[in-house]
């Protein structure tokens, strides 16, 4: 199976703690590589995963909170200091554009950076020949978005025994594997299926972070294969979570068995917390298939 | 012996690793504690050091790399969301404001920062009644400038039993501990050197940090108690050094030979020397009593 992973670089909340690194993640999509979030000290958590980041070439910031992103300046000055070679981008808010470029041009060593800036909603904001990622809007204290992972359906399998048998010329190959029909030099039409096996079915990944728990969101992450959800308090601290726009471990279980995902990560953990278990009981009892982000976790999607 | 200690926070130089975090160090100065440069990574050093941070009241920023200021907006943030009572103080260049207010006022929660950006050159930049802070400008590829903190002069002890004997009123000894005579009031003159002992010498640290070796530093920091000098580079690259405006290692042990300073730590290492061992060697061929600096490293002025 082509790879899809998702490795969780940090997973606290605004308050700093020697437990956790704030937010960031990182996505290996066939070793195409995307972070998510940008928290300080990304680019060292990035060296402890041993990511050679020079590699990285799409930036995508959910919000402008500080533990989502002021990581930003240090990750893109090294990425200039050592040399890199092509353009980064970097996906944010619009107002993202005016806080973090002038710090970059008075000090980053000659690094392209694009900065392109995403409005609220509900946009494709990436793709290439086999993945999209397309924004979420979320309800936060301020203008805050997901990130949906999408893998482009598939190549069907081609037979080979029966392309041979069929006489099916190299060149049309690729058009066979994307569902085309055969036609023969004598106008025989030999079905797709005949000649190929069902692909593997695409994935999915979603990043909901920051946000009030959300009915829309459900339809927008239905059937995901992994969900990362935010979890910064237990049910007992709800009017907080409330008051600052967050979600609960059982409102994150909740969501994840509503859409359907098969597997939930809840992560963005308030700094009260020592221990994060009770957090995880909570939101298994919505949803069984959930896990604990922490640092250095990588999941297959 | 009135408190009066550095402790290293970071002392890595521009590139990052995992063993060393950028340039940050904290000075108590009476309990009184004030933070030198903010690398990325700040407040987790500052929490290492089990330093309540809120504490802090000045910063002092040397030049505007990101490996000595990224830290700033993440630190203020945090001090501004955990309720800091008052206001803190950012010394910093000029071109400074512009470049980290933006991205405070956007989100750093209702902290008092001031911003007071000083001008390259030698000045007098905080004062109160026991301590001055001074700039002493450097050669770096952005305008930078040293810190050098100096202890005003220091009381005299008081003889209590010669001032019981000459009938000395409580409310003339502040002024006897400054150094007066006292004058009875019969006219007698009582020298001062009869009711008092000598002060401990006034104590000086220096910070040199990003710079060429300058002989204007020498007479800057003549006589410092504690002298903290970078020296990314051994001597065999000179070159390199001076290319980049940076010190090596025996020029940071002539530098403090020069100027007679008591002690000499050296830091701000390149990233390629996995051990440091040879830069400590080199600067003690110069100057034997010297440190290599560690994140954690406490040193009495």
């Amino acid at each position: 199976m082509e790879k899809f992973q998702v490795t969780i670089l940090g997973c606290g909340s605004a308050k700093p703690t020697l437990r956790h690194a704030p937010s960031a993640q990182l996505v290996n999509f066939r070793d195409k590589l995307f972070l998510i979030d940008c928290g300080e000290g990304t680019q060292m958590q990035l060296m402890r995963a041993h990511c050679r980041f020079n590699r990285l070439r799409h930036i995508f910031i959910s919000h402008l909170h500080g533990d989502h992103c002021y990581g930003l300046p240090g990750l893109l000055s090294t990425m200039g200091l050592t040399g890199l070679d092509g353009e980064v981008v970097v996906h944010l808010p619009e107002e993202g554009v005016q806080l973090f470029k002038p710090l970059l041009d008075y000090s980053a060593n000659g690094l392209r950076v694009e900065f392109a800036p995403y409005s609220y909603g509900n946009h494709i904001i990436y793709e290439d020949k086999s993945l999209t990622v397309n924004t979420v809007p979320l309800k936060h204290r301020l203008p805050c978005v997901g990130f949906v992972f999408r893998e482009k359906p598939r190549l069907r399998h081609l037979n080979n025994e029966m392309a041979r048998f069929h006489e099916v010329p190299v060149r049309e190959r690729q058009a066979i594997k994307e569902g085309a029909d055969y036609v023969k030099p004598d106008g025989t039409v030999i079905r797709n299926e005949i000649l190929t096996t069902p692909a593997e079915p695409s994935r999915t990944y979603a990043y909901i972070s920051d946000t009030l728990p959300l009915k829309a969101v459900i339809s927008e992450v239905t059937g995901a294969d992994l969900l990362y959800h935010e979890a910064t308090f237990l049910n007992n601290l709800a009017p907080r979570a409330k008051q600052t726009c967050h979600t609960t471990a059982a409102d994150a279980g909740r969501i994840a068995r509503e859409a359907g995902v098969k597997q939930l990560i809840i992560g963005h953990f308030s700094s009260r917390y020592l221990n994060e278990s009770p957090l995880l009981e909570e939101a298994k009892a919505e949803f069984p298939n959930t896990l604990l982000a922490r640092e250095g976790l990588t999941v297959d999607v």
